[in-house]
């Protein structure tokens, strides 16, 4: 499954997600590994028109690709879950977020979703548009939908990690080679 | 996957893993998402009983479990992978070390192992055991084996959220609900 889990960023917005596929989703979540089993993490969900235009707003767009401004309406995400980190619980969410947002994702490619991680989100403006209270950190947000691009992956050239697109809109993703990820000692 | 996946602290050490399998489950890290496809992340593979053994006095083991300090010999992990940030690649690794040490467990569960993320590691000193450079920061140890315990998920009560084990040696980890961590505004 984390070969078909790729990061989408277009999809067919007239399809709808059912809030009790989003529930599922969060449920993977809980079940996953958390430091020290303090499980900090609580999500918003939201799978309206109403309340996904509140927050696609707030969100940056694919950083690399200068001239897109992120997808077009049609093409936007059709849902969305928010990671908050609950300070009321622990201030330091290590890599729960990670885990978590990745048995999410798993979980969205089996669902036949897909959709793309965002951490760069303008976080105070998404805090009042959806009055979410100050004791949660807005950590990530996993935009979701039906993914109608393609992604490929292919193996990086001269030390470039940009991602591209070409004139098809095929995503195009340099990865690394496995012999440059293990450190030998 | 995700409810097979438990955090396990004791293996069958004889259980040996080919280093084939630890380079498919470095295989599905570098193909899981990476904040602005950076891929700063590292791994050292370690399945030699002689390395397995300079690894292990560096670990903690299981917090709250105060009369236990980790598995005995025979029950100890029978490899490790070491996730690495490459500063030489970016000063900092985002959620990128969580989404990896799912994709490693999530991988390890269908290969039939089990194991442990584990952030609790004297760095220093497994840096000088090991010979690990500077410019490579020490993010996650995920400790591997052919898991022989038995842990069972239940609901969380009281709020305590300390796993404990029974007088069966099964290990007990108590688990918020979902509707404690689903957020309605």
């Amino acid at each position: 499954m984390v070969y078909k889990t790729r990061s989408y960023r277009r999809f067919d917005e007239s399809h709808r997600i059912d809030n009790k596929i989003l529930e599922g989703l969060v449920e993977l979540a809980r079940l996953s590994a958390s430091a020290a089993n303090r499980q900090p993490l609580k999500y918003i969900l939201c799978n309206t028109p109403a309340c996904c235009e509140k927050i696609f707003p707030s969100l940056a767009w694919a950083g690399y690709l200068k001239d897109w401004n992120g997808p077009e309406p049609g093409e936007r995400p059709s849902a969305y879950i928010i990671i908050l980190g609950d300070k009321n619980i622990t201030e330091s969410f290590n890599v729960d977020p990670g885990i978590a947002a990745q048995s999410i994702m798993l979980g969205s490619s089996e669902a036949g979703l897909g959709g793309c991680m965002i951490a760069s989100v303008k976080r105070e403006a998404l805090r009042k548009e959806l009055k979410i209270p100050d004791n949660f950190d807005i950590l990530l947000v996993l935009a979701l939908g039906k993914p109608v691009e393609k992604v490929v992956l292919e193996d990086i050239m001269d030390g470039d990690v940009k991602y591209w697109r070409d004139n098809e809109n095929c995503h195009h993703v340099p990865k690394r080679k496995l012999d440059e990820l293990i450190i030998k000692l």
